[in-house]
């Protein structure tokens, strides 16, 4: 049994092996998602972002349980952000996810935001289409919010979630504010802590500002997800979202919306990878770069050139 | 006089607008770009990053003062964190530098991190070359170092510094060692706080673990940037690693490798835009999509014959 068959067949260990094939292995990759894209299209996706330290992981980690008691499947993707230099992801916060592991009905995967950026939000487009036809039915994605390409990545998702936690700092706050607009619903975790009303009312006042849909009005939820508390209300939440997105038909728009960003990073990755080879890593590039350095010539007359000479 | 002129006869008025171009205009950018390219190569480039809520900004401040007290002028860009959604950068923490603006041998920019990603590293490449034609000596670009493409940025500059500080959360510690390789020295920041201790050790083993070069050990300052502890200290090692740099003659592979970065990333700027213009936002492309949507055709297949149809 090969590995399309594998996942097709609800076998683990080739969603597994195909989700590091589409990590590292180009060729293959292409192969297998050609395969099995036919088989995608039934899950439900659940982005979740917000800055560092808001206890993302933990809520994920809660919002699987409840998901699983309410009788779904769950799939996690989890980005590490971590540089493209350090070749690995920290998993220390996973080793929390031991226990959901020895469940079957979750499927937990962590992934590092190493190699290109058209990469990282296409690998992870493509875990979570495997982990679809695999036939998981809900499948959170849950990344640093801070970073322009980790939020393109949550915000393909049917349903997004911005956690945010009170008393953090001033860039904190900013990041929030930046954030703001992708969230279809806000969680306020570690609501036992100082500042939670007034986070609150921030929120609230950004929400007012911003408003464009009448149709919906993002719902605003408190967790303490180490203590689980919260948890079964934010569930209700997303899965209000949901109902209201399938009776508006709002979820082929985004699901449209969604095929298109993909394309479109899947063609620039391409691109990008076509330019690096047959032009970047050239022996000829190297005289233009010391060129360049001499300020004989100009960075954008070496652009004009460069783009002449690769398009049709 | 044209932006161009005004720039390179030090009107702070022309070097404001020719900044502004370079972020909105991008016609009008490459042509100013172009006739600024050859008065470039004078400043002297550092990057600082961290996680949120390292006090990067109030450190760059005091830096900037430092620099000035030894007589240079000073630029600082700085790229705030938010998204492209929101529409404009969120200036809080900026408020603290109006003193530095009353000083006619600093110029500060807060740059947005909005539209593509190729486009603001190179649009804080440019800030930075303009600042350089200008005549300003050094130049800080400050940024979040979570996402890729913020790393991406500062990795380009001469001497990078990766700002620390202790006591924060999990997420934290896994984002710092994701961008340790990048630094050339360490600050430990808020070093008044419990844990300084810890860090230090814990960064001292991530250097040992990783170390590739003997010729130059990242140093570990520590600061209270607040108070205007310890700033001296950070200033002589940038100041060690610009002489490490230039004796060594590595200053020469840094730069090459930041131009290379810099042409890389407007040449695949350039095919992006014209990707979407051509291909994704025709109504022939509006169909392949609903086709997609419908799994009639699989998103690579859609991939190739673009690839194929734009590449020469």
């Amino acid at each position: 049994m090969n590995i399309v068959e594998g996942v097709l067949n609800h076998s683990r260990l080739a969603l597994s092996k195909a989700i590091t094939a589409v990590e590292n292995e180009y060729d293959e990759a292409v192969s297998i998602m050609t395969q099995i894209y036919p088989h995608t299209g039934n899950a439900y996706v659940i982005g979740i972002t917000g800055p560092p330290g808001a206890g993302k992981s933990t809520l994920t980690d809660k919002l699987a349980k409840e998901y699983r008691k309410r009788g779904k499947t769950v799939g996690i993707v989890a980005i590490d952000p971590t540089s493209p230099y350090s070749g690995g992801a920290i998993l220390g916060d996973r080793i929390r996810m031991m226990d959901l592991i020895a469940d079957e009905g979750i499927f937990v995967r962590s992934m590092a935001t190493r190699g290109s950026l058209g990469g990282l939000s296409q690998k992870s487009g493509d875990a979570v289409k495997l982990m679809d036809a695999y036939g998981i039915e809900v499948i959170i994605v849950e990344t640093v919010g801070v970073g322009q390409s980790e939020v393109d990545i949550v915000k393909t998702a049917d349903t997004t979630m911005v956690v945010v936690v009170p008393g953090l700092g001033d860039d904190i706050q900013a990041i929030k504010a930046g954030i703001l607009e992708i969230g279809d619903l806000f969680t306020i975790n570690k609501a036992d802590r100082e500042g939670v009303d007034k986070l609150n009312i921030e929120i609230e006042m950004m929400l007012e500002l911003n408003q464009e849909s009448v149709e919906w009005r993002p719902p605003i939820n408190r967790t303490v997800a180490s203590k689980d508390e919260g948890v079964i209300d934010v569930v209700d939440s997303i899965e209000e979202h949901r109902k209201f997105l399938f009776q508006t038909g709002k979820i082929e728009q985004i699901r449209a919306s969604r095929i298109k960003t993909e394309i479109t990073a899947m063609i620039n990755d391409r691109l990008a990878r076509y330019v690096d080879k047959e032009i970047i890593s050239t022996d000829d590039f190297a005289n233009t770069v010391i060129k360049l350095q001499n300020r004989e010539i100009d960075p954008y007359s070496v652009v004009d050139n460069v783009v002449d000479s690769v398009l049709k």
